[in-house]
C-alpha cells in the first residue's frame, strides 16, 4: 500500500479539459492527481533558420512552473535572466519525444511549439507535460488538417509517458511529490502506441539500482502507457482518428 | 452600442475561482470576460535586505503572460534573458497599488509576493492583476491571522481597478483588446473602497484628449470601481470582514 | 511657502543652452534648478523592423542617470547588465509623448532617437527630459527642414511636462527631491501647447488621493504648462515657427 | 564489422595521462579513440550554501568543449552569456553520477569540482568525461587522504560509463561520431563496480526502440564498463586501493 | 603643420570646470579640444570584499560615453548587456593609473570611484579621462581631509596623460578623432609628476613601428605631460598642496 | 640570479607540439616553462558584417583559461555570462597583433579564428599566446595555399611576444608567475621578424618605472624575440617558406 493508498501499478485519476484556451491551435489543462499542466500548440508558418528550404517542419516544446506552481515559491525564470538547466533538460526532453512521432516531412515548412505551463506540481510534471502535450500537438494538427492537405497525416503514433521508481524497495508507478523526494530510483519513460521506447531515463543518485529492479520498472512501465494510450484515444476521439493512418 | 453590444458603462461578467492553488496561501482565478489570470499570495517570513530591522514588512507584486496568452505567440521572457519594459511597468503598478491599502508595519516582518500570470489576455490584463491580486492578498492574510496576532488589522481598505478610454468618441469602461487597439485614449484607475485615487494612468499617444474627455472617463472609472468592490466584498465575506477595521 | 521659498505654483528656474553637441543634429543642455538634463536627438536614416516599408518614421527615446546623478553613487546599469525597470518606464513615457505630436508619415522613413542623460539630478527629471527632449527633436526636425521637403511639417504641436503632487496637504508644483521624498502624491503630467493632455501618471502609494486634490493638481499643471510652452516658444525662436504649421 | 573494423562489443583504444595539470589536486587527460577529454579535480574546504552547517561535503562537475574540438568551430558559451541546454544537460549527469559512488558525510564539508574539459570530440564525449572524471576525483580524494583523517573512505565504489546504440539494425557499444550520427537510437548507461545501474538514458528520437534491442543494448553496456572498470582498477593501482573499502 | 594647423609637440586648448556636480566629493569637467569628459570622485566608507580588513583602501574608475558623443550614435552599453571589450580595457587603465599615485595605506578603508563619462569624443578620451579624473580625485581626497585625519597624505605624487602617434611619417601628440583615424601608431602614456612611466600603451596595428620612432614619441609625450602637470598644479592651488608631501 | 636559477636574459625553454588537433586547419600546443596554450586556427569562407563585399579577409583571437590552470580554480565565464574584462583585454592583444603581420586582401573574403587554451598558466600566458598563435595561423595559411591561389602569400613577416619586467631592481625577460607576482613593472612586447613593434604595454601600477629601466627592458624583448623568430623559423621550416616573401 502506498502513501496515498494507490496499489503499485495504479496511475493518479487523469483529467482532461479540452481547449482551455481560445487563441491556441490546440490546447488542454491536463490533471494527474493534483499536478496541473496547461498545454498549447502554437502553428507559425516558418521553421528555424537550420531547417529552411528542406521542406520539412518542426515540433519543439517549451516547459515553465508558475512560481507558485510549487510548495514553496521559485524565483521566476526570467528574473534570473535565463532556463535553469532542470527547466532546458526537461523541454529538450519534451520536443525529442513529440518529435518522434511526427512525419515532418508531411508536416511540411511550419513549426509547432508546444508550451508546457505547470500551474500546480505534486510529482510527475515531465510525464504529464508529454502525455498533455501530445494531444495538445493532435489537436492542433487534427484543426490544421481542415485547411491543409498533407501528403500523409503527420502524426505516426500515439504518445504518452510515466514515470516509474523504486519506493520503499518496491516498484511503483506515477510516483507523487512524496513518493518521489523517497524514492531512491527515478525513471521516466515515454512510448508509442505500438510499445517501443521514445526515452527511457532513470536515475539512481542516491542508490545505484539492480538489473531487476530495472525490469521492474519497466513492466509497470509499459502496462502503465498502454492505459494511458487508451485514455488519450477516448479523449481525442474523432479528432485523433487519422493518427498512424499514413495516408490524410 | 459596443462591439460586443456592451452599455458605455457596464463591466465585462466578472468571474472568480477560490483557492485554485493548493499550496499558496492566498489563490484566485479571475476572469474578466476573456481575460484569465491566476493571482497566487506567497508569505514569507522575511523582508527584502533595505527594510531589515525596521520591523516592518512588504508587499510586491509579479506579472507575466504564458506565451499563448495572445492571439500570436509571444517569446517566453525567461529565454529574452529580462522581462520587457511593458511588464516591470505593470508590476512595478501593481505593487504600488496594493501595497496603498496595506499597514506595513502592522503586516510585520514578512514579505507577501502576490504573482499575476495571465492566461488569457483579452483586454485589462493590469487592472485585472489588480483587482484579483487584491483578492489573493486578503485571502492569504486572513488565513495568517489565524496564526499570527495583528496588532491592527494589516488591510487597511478594499481596492479595485478598471480601464477607461475614448472608443470612437465615446468614453466606456473595461476595454476588450478590440476597443483597446482602437481607442484614443486608455486610462487604468485604482481606487479604494473609500473612493480615493491610488494610480491614475492616462495615455494619449494617437491623439491628446481633452479634459472634458478625462471628466467623462473619471466618471465611469469611479462607478465602475464601486462595483468591483462591492463584488468583491461578496466574494470575500467573511474572509474580508476585518479590511479597514483597523483593531485586529 | 515651500521649502525652498516658492510659491505653491512657481516653476523652479528653467535654463537651456542650444546645441552643447557638436555632432548630434538637435541638442539641448536644459535645466530646472538643480536637476540637469542633455538632450540629443539623433537622425537615423531607417526604421525599426516593424515599420519598414509603410513609409513612416519612427521617435523614440532613451533615458540614463550618470552613476552620480544622485546624492549617492549608484550602480551603472551597463554593470548590471540591463536597465532597470524605472529606466525603462521612464524612457516608454518619453518616447510616447513625443510621438503624440509628430506626424509619423510627415516624418518619413527615418528615426529619431532622444537621449536623455541626466548629469545632475533633483527631482523632475523624466518632466524635465520631455520638455528639453521636445527641443531637441524640434532643433534636429527644423535642421532636418533644410534638406528634406516635407510635405506637411511633421511637429503638429509644442509639447512640454511638468510634475505636480501634494506636500504637506498643498498641492504644489515642479518638486524637487526634498519635496518629492515627502510628497503623498506624485503626478506627472504631459500635454500639448493646444492644452490637451498626453500623460496623466499620478501615484498615491503612501496614501491616495481625493478627487478635490485631484482637480488643484490638474490647475496647477496647466497654469504651469501654458508656460513652459511660452518659454519653448522664446527658446526656439525661428527653428520652432513650422510647428504646427502643417503645410511645411 | 563497423565503420572503423571494430566488433560490435569493442570498446576504442582507451588511454590516460595521469597528473597533467600540476596545480589540480587530481587530473587525467582521458582519450577513448579521438575524443580527447582533460579531467581535473579540484578541492575546496567550503560547501555551496544549501549545504552549510550539516557536516557534510559535495562534489559536482563542470563540462564544456574547446571551440574546435569539433568539425567545425562552436561559438563559446562565454560569448553566448550562458551555457547551452546541451551543457547543462551533461554536467548534472556527470555530476549526479560521481555522486552516487561518493559517501558525502565521509567527505566531510569540503567540495570537489570535477572540470571535464573536451579538447577533442568524436563521440561519447560524456561518458569518456565520468570515466575520467571518475580517475581524477579518485586521485584527488587519494591525495587528501594524506593530510585529512577519513572516518570512511569516502569513495564506495568504481565507477565508468559507455555509450551503446543501434546502429544499421545492430547494437553496438562506444559509438564514434560518425556512427553516432546513423544511430537510430543512443543510449548513454552509467554503472558501478558493483554492476548497479546509476544512470540510464536512452533516446530514440529518429525511431523508437523495441523491448529486445534495449536488451541487447545492456548486455553491451554491462560487459563494456565491466572492462573499463578493470582498466581503471590497473590505471589507479594503490590510488585505488581504498575504495569501497568502508573503513579509512 | 597638423589639419588643425598645430605644431607637432602641441597640445589642444585644456579647460577645466571645477565643481560642476552639487553631489560629487570631487569633480571636474575638463576639455582637451573637442573632448568634454565629465570626471566625478565618490567617496565609500568601505572597501570591496578581497581588500576587507587590510586596513588599505581602493581606487577604481568607470569609463563610458554618452550614445552621442561621436559622429554617429552608438547602442548604449546598458542595452547591450554587458560593457564593450574597449570600454573595459579602458577603465581598467584608468584605474591603475590613479592607484599608482596613491597610498592605499594611507587612504584608510574606504574606496574612491571615478566615474568619466564622455560627454563629446574627439580623440584622448582615455588620456584626457586620466588627467581629469586625477583632479577629481585629488578635490576628494583634498576634501576628505577636512574631516578625517590621515597619516600620511594618500596622494604620492601628480598624474597626467596624453596620447602620442605617427601621423603622415610624423610623430605629433595629442591626437584629435582625424588624426587618430590616419595614425599608424597611437600610444597612451601614463607618467608621473616626478616623470616617471605608468602606463605605456602603443600599437601599431596597421603598420608595425621603430625603434627611432618610440623615441620620438616618448620625448614629446615626455614634454607634453610635464606641461600638463604644471597646468594641473595651477588648477588644483591649495587643493593640490600636500601632494607628495608624504606626512598630512 | 633568478628564482628559478635562468640568467637575466634566459627565455624558459619553449616547446611545441604540432597538429594536436585532428579537425583545425592548423594547431599547435605550445609550452614556455608550466606555461601551456593550445592553439588553433580555424578558417571560415565568410566575413564578419563590417567587412562585407570589400574583397578582404579578417583574422581574430579569442582566448580563455580552463578553471584549473591556475592555482586555485576560477570561475568558468560562460557561467559568470560573460568574458572578463582582463579576457577581452588579451584577446583583443592578440587579434590585433597577429593582424599587423596579415595582408587582409591578399587573404580574400574568410576568416581565420585563432583559438588560444591556457591548459596551465605559469605566467606570460598572453606573450605565448601570440608566439603560438602565429605558428597555428601560419599553419592554416600554408595549408590553405594548397588549395587556394593567392596573389600575394597573405603572411608578411613573422611575429613573436615576450613579456620583460623589472623583479627586484633588475630587469628581467619572460617572467614566469612566481616573478610576474613580485615585479614591480610588468611590459607585453610584440614584435614583427624585422624586428619593428607591434604592441607594446607596459604598466607600473605598483611603482612607476623609469626611462632608462624603460630601455633595458626594450634591449631583453629585442634580443629574446629575435631568439623567438629563429626558433618559429626552424619549428615551421618549408610551412613557413613563402613568409614575406609578398608574391606566392
Amino acid at each position: 500500500m502506498r502513501f496515498d493508498g494507490r496499489r503499485q501499478d495504479e496511475l493518479r485519476p487523469f483529467k482532461v479539459t479540452l481547449h482551455p484556451n481560445k487563441y491556441a491551435e490546440g490546447s488542454v489543462l491536463i490533471e494527474a492527481g493534483d499536478t496541473k499542466v496547461l498545454c498549447t500548440a502554437s502553428v507559425e508558418e516558418r521553421v528555424p533558420p537550420f531547417l529552411k528550404g528542406q521542406g520539412k517542419g518542426w515540433v519543439t516544446a517549451e516547459y515553465a512552473m508558475l512560481p507558485r506552481a510549487t510548495q514553496s515559491r521559485n524565483q521566476r525564470e526570467s528574473i534570473k535572466g535565463k532556463p535553469a538547466g532542470r527547466t532546458m533538460e526537461i523541454q529538450r526532453l519534451i520536443g525529442r519525444a513529440l518529435r518522434s512521432v511526427i512525419d515532418l516531412e508531411a508536416l511540411g515548412e511550419r513549426t509547432l511549439t508546444i508550451d508546457c505551463d505547470v500551474l500546480q506540481a505534486d510529482g510527475g510534471t515531465r510525464t504529464t507535460s508529454v502525455t498533455g502535450g501530445f494531444l495538445a500537438l493532435a489537436l492542433a494538427i487534427h484543426k490544421l488538417s481542415g485547411t491543409v492537405t498533407f501528403a500523409r497525416y503527420p502524426i505516426t503514433d500515439y504518445l504518452a509517458s510515466v514515470s516509474v521508481g523504486v519506493v520503499e524497495e518496491q516498484a511503483v508507478i506515477d510516483l507523487n511529490y512524496e513518493e518521489d523526494s523517497k524514492a531512491k530510483v527515478d525513471m521516466n519513460v515515454v512510448m508509442t502506441g505500438a510499445g517501443s521506447f521514445v526515452e527511457l531515463q532513470g536515475t539512481g543518485e542516491d542508490s545505484p539500482f539492480t538489473r531487476s529492479e530495472l525490469e521492474s520498472m519497466l513492466a509497470l512501465a509499459e502496462t502503465g502507457i498502454r492505459r494511458l494510450v487508451d485514455w488519450q484515444k477516448n479523449t481525442l476521439g474523432e479528432a485523433g482518428s487519422a493518427i498512424g493512418g499514413g495516408l490524410a
